[in-house]
């Protein structure tokens, strides 16, 4: 009887929702400065749009919705009798909700392709879904925010995007940390060690240093196959410090030999010293270990760490140069960065940074004490709000106690009071909240005092 | 292998995007300013939360998520050779996509009422999901804007909706015909001419009078077994003219008899004169046929048809006295207005009402000569941004005609240009798209000129 809903996902309460659009909005705000314009995919795509692009686990995780009226037309016993799952899947439902905005981007350049000018930069901020086990911080309905820009290899777009995490965190008050790596360096190291069929699996270790400690990730790549030697070559560049320009001249070094690493050099080189020579208000850093898991990667990759809050990274992209040709338009370079949006929530909450606009609403309650009162209420409210502030009156004569602590549950930090004597003399008690302080004030002057 | 989006389902482009956004936070606008709240619910529901609501039909039109894993253990055999969809799909599927926004609204309110304020005023502005057959205009995924307040029975607020409605296409532009009823007068009026039992028939059937006209309306009203006396009796009502109150006054003299009916007349006129006194910039208009098919409505009723545009109602909403009931909390009493989006977008198409800010997003587009030169407008580039005006640069030095027609597709208005002249000089060429005046500008002074 009691009222529920499914597990991992969440309702959004006033308070919620308050805080959640001020995230919205200073991300969106600043991808607008930066010319990126929004658009929207539906949620449900065809499964065929989504099946294979997540990898075989992805697909499981696919949230799956069977098809309307007779679904199990032209099943036959025998296949219903397998009660293969999976199988039988694919015959009840020909569609899915959205796993990630990538894919249903992509599908969207390429079936709009005649229509879109190109480079073109797009934002997107929407749900997705994922069947995966519900845990803390892990919903099964969770927004993400995405910009990317297909039709360009141009590294200006990279400086750009780097522009834009530094300005997203500052605005919102987080100290982070932007970390920035570049796949053509992990395959010139991968080569000059002799691995190159093997950068996948160096990659994805290298990437686990933080988690698992440089013995782990030793330990990973000998069960993995790489010789000792390799494994010893690796060192050095694993355990690189200094600054980026530093790591730049010794990684330069190492990757002599490799036409790809040498790339991958001169492009971080001129990503990390445009970005530097802009101004950016937090920190840059050349990570070699970064990878970001994330097989399609083919240039630079970011990463942003919280300074001030342990969580894991809050935002992150890259450069990829073939997000399009899963749908037969081969050939289109383009880079995106991806905002963490609970996880931000997460951390704005924890460093308590939420500006005190992001969570209030009404500027003023009036109260109502009696039918006489509460329409002259009405005409000020009216006037409030063709004036813009937000405004209300209690909808009965109750209490005083019961209306006044609607105000304060609302935190609303003004209260209008018309009695018997105001309603005479056309003016209005007005309470301040937070100090108390009262005053009477001319009911034509009241817009201008709470301006 | 040619992409394509599930039927009745769409891609919004930039430019629709930024159309729907104008919508959207024009009615955010108008809720806020009236002291509503917003909230979000997830996408998918229980079923047990949804089966039920809709009738027989809306059940039909669910669209229900297959669980995950192993759906089918635990079906017979029996079961399973049964074929019988509906059945099976109950066990197969345990969630469904919301169908509206205001059965979740009911179950949020039950689910946190130890939280809420009461009376709570909350607005939802989320997508909702319908399997029903596509067509012109009807789509299986579209946006409700919804406004409800819960837990109290004041007439103030139905007042407030008016204005909201009325606020809301003043600011739109779209001059509007508000209607208002009452469930109360219609009841009244059912049990005057001896026929309470058959409210919903009759008023089902004067609800199609603007359809299918009086012929076709008692001719319905024959066929659900009325009797020929019952109907003549109806006439004068169904046929009612004059102003709001003249009609008041004819419909309070026919349900004199009738307590329920005086009641519907005395709330009418409390709006009717409520709202007409605070000055609406749109008319109002007591209309004794508008029934909005909804059986849960007990008060009033209201309709909003735009007057320059053949559509059907593009607003409407009511007062309800049980919403809550069905999931365990009786006698909350509450009152709300729902904006049809993609009607409203239609109309403001039709009679190209969007704003030009609703329509651009980038102010400025850098074109691209040279390095040296891109150099100097990242610079220039971060300043105006920090100054909050939208730009953007284009990311190689390409033709200039390609450049150009990049700034003309985005209906970019300034487009910024330095060559080597320019740029030994500190200066910016800045070029109006639509004028095409050019004048040279000190890059210091760039943001001020553009602002």
């Amino acid at each position: 009887m009691k009222p529920s809903i499914p597990k991992g996902t969440r309702d959004f309460s006033p308070v919620e929702m308050a805080r959640r659009n001020y995230i919205f909005d200073t991300i969106r705000g600043v991808f607008r400065l930066f010319g990126y314009r929004q658009i929207e995919t539906p949620s449900m795509e065809n499964l065929s749009t989504l099946m294979g692009k997540y990898g075989e686990e992805g697909d499981k995780l696919l949230f799956k919705i069977q098809n309307s009226g007779d679904y199990m037309n032209g099943v036959s016993d025998e296949e219903l009798l397998s009660r293969n799952s999976l199988k039988l899947a694919a015959k009840f439902c020909e569609k899915g909700l959205r796993y990630d905005l990538t894919v249903p981007f992509a599908r969207f350049v390429v079936m709009h392709r005649e229509e879109l000018q190109f480079p073109f930069k797009r934002f997107q901020i929407q749900p997705v879904w994922r069947a995966d086990r519900p845990q803390k911080g892990r919903y099964r309905e969770f927004y993400q925010c995405d910009a990317d820009v297909v039709g360009s290899d141009s590294l200006l777009y990279e400086i750009e995007l780097i522009q834009m995490i530094d300005m997203v965190f500052s605005r919102f008050g987080v100290r982070v940390a932007i970390k920035l790596n570049n796949r053509k360096i992990l395959a010139g190291i991968a080569e000059s060690i002799g691995q190159a069929d093997k950068i996948v699996d160096i990659t994805v270790a290298i990437d686990k240093l933080d988690k698992i400690g440089l013995d782990g990730v030793n330990a990973e790549l000998a069960e993995k196959g790489l010789p000792e030697d390799a494994i010893d070559r690796l060192q050095p560049i694993i355990k690189l410090t200094g600054s980026n320009a530093e790591k730049l001249d010794v990684i330069a070094k190492v990757l002599e030999g490799s036409e790809v690493g040498q790339k991958g050099v001169e492009e971080c080189r001129f990503i990390l010293s445009g970005a530097e020579k802009l101004g950016l208000k937090n920190e840059l850093e050349l990570d070699l270990t970064l990878a970001r898991g994330l097989n399609y990667y083919t240039g630079a990759i970011f990463e942003v760490k919280a300074l001030d809050v342990e969580i894991g990274s809050i935002s992150g992209g890259g450069r990829y140069d073939n997000l399009t040709g899963i749908f037969g338009m081969p050939g289109v370079s383009g880079v995106g960065i991806s905002f963490g949006a609970d996880r931000i929530y997460d951390v704005l909450t924890q460093l308590d940074l939420y500006p005190k606009e992001a969570q209030s609403g009404v500027k003023v309650l009036f109260l109502n004490l009696g039918s006489d009162e509460a329409a002259f209420c009405m005409e000020q409210l009216a006037r409030l709000r063709a004036a813009g502030i937000a405004s209300e009156i209690y909808p009965d004569a109750a209490k005083m106690k019961k209306q006044m602590s609607y105000a304060n549950a609302g935190a609303i930090p003004f209260v209008a009071i018309v009695g018997s004597d105001e309603l005479a003399q056309g003016k209005v008690t007005l309470k301040n909240m937070e100090t108390g302080e009262q005053s009477l004030v001319d009911a034509a002057d009241l817009a201008d005092k709470l301006a």
